[in-house]
């Protein structure tokens, strides 16, 4: 399987579905009549991330996986964001970088050294990033932003973390 | 990317650690004197499955990847767990089920036709599947239960949601 194939494009609809969780959530504390900012520092215990740094680092993996295994620069974020909009215009950054993409891209990109940055002179493979640390990471974030909602009572289902999946005849 | 090095070994690792979540999970109930069972109907919100069947579901998940990828028959765990160590015993058994496989088992898997129960006369491709469904649902159900116990107090943190990652030097 292309490396380009089993991220990108998954990578693109999830930040699509993220993005249209943060509306339902918008939609529901009108409803409720309460400010959606409120739910920026929710969080699931004390010592976790808060929503704000959930979506942000949601964001920060998708960018850190195509631009690691193609060996391509990706753009600064400093994680300013204060206000739901803001991070649905992270969001919509991060998309945008990720649609110049190509397949091409990621030629080798299985074999590519792949060095984080606790790893000091340690590294892994592109296939062993992918599978071991990037879509765990990937998926840790949005599953626990999407879940930091849930329990705020934002009506979201599993349809909406999933988003549409192919379907032929 | 062959798609059993994409799933097996890494569905191995997060179910065995999903094992040491529980026990985790245990030994904070021994040292706060509580009943850790009181833990298996924990959940985010009043309409998303509780504990146990977060766990049950990353099972299924687990078992249905490989067996769905393969056209092989998984075995069949009818959800009645009712305890931590219940729970602990049908890991065990999804890992028994896992490791029966060989990678010469997914050869031609990405291009297999993969048809889910509700999809009708409806199907995906195996490489499909597995970046658009099968993982983003493992999970979905493996962080909600992380989540949950993070939010009862368990201590955890993102290395015991990772397990251990690639490292060569």
């Amino acid at each position: 399987m292309n490396l380009y194939d089993l991220t990108v494009p998954q990578l693109l609809k999830m930040l699509h579905n993220a993005d249209a969780w943060l509306v339902a959530a918008t939609k529901h504390a009108e409803a409720k009549k309460f400010d959606v900012n409120h739910l920026m520092k929710a969080r699931l215990a004390p010592d976790q991330f808060a929503l704000d740094r959930q979506i942000q680092a949601m964001c920060d993996n998708a960018k850190f996986i195509a631009g690691r295994l193609t060996g391509k620069e990706w753009p600064a974020h400093p994680d300013t964001e204060a206000a739901f909009d803001q991070l649905r215009t992270r969001i919509a950054a991060v998309v945008s970088y990720l649609e110049t993409f190509k397949p091409d891209d990621f030629a080798g990109a299985g074999d590519r050294k792949i060095v984080l940055p606790w790893m000091q002179d340690k590294w892994m493979t592109g296939d062993e990033y992918v599978a071991e640390f990037a879509l765990p990471n990937f998926y840790f974030h949005a599953v626990t932003a999407y879940a930091i909602l849930r329990h705020n009572g934002v009506e979201l289902g599993k349809r909406d973390f999933l988003g549409n999946v192919p379907m032929h005849s």
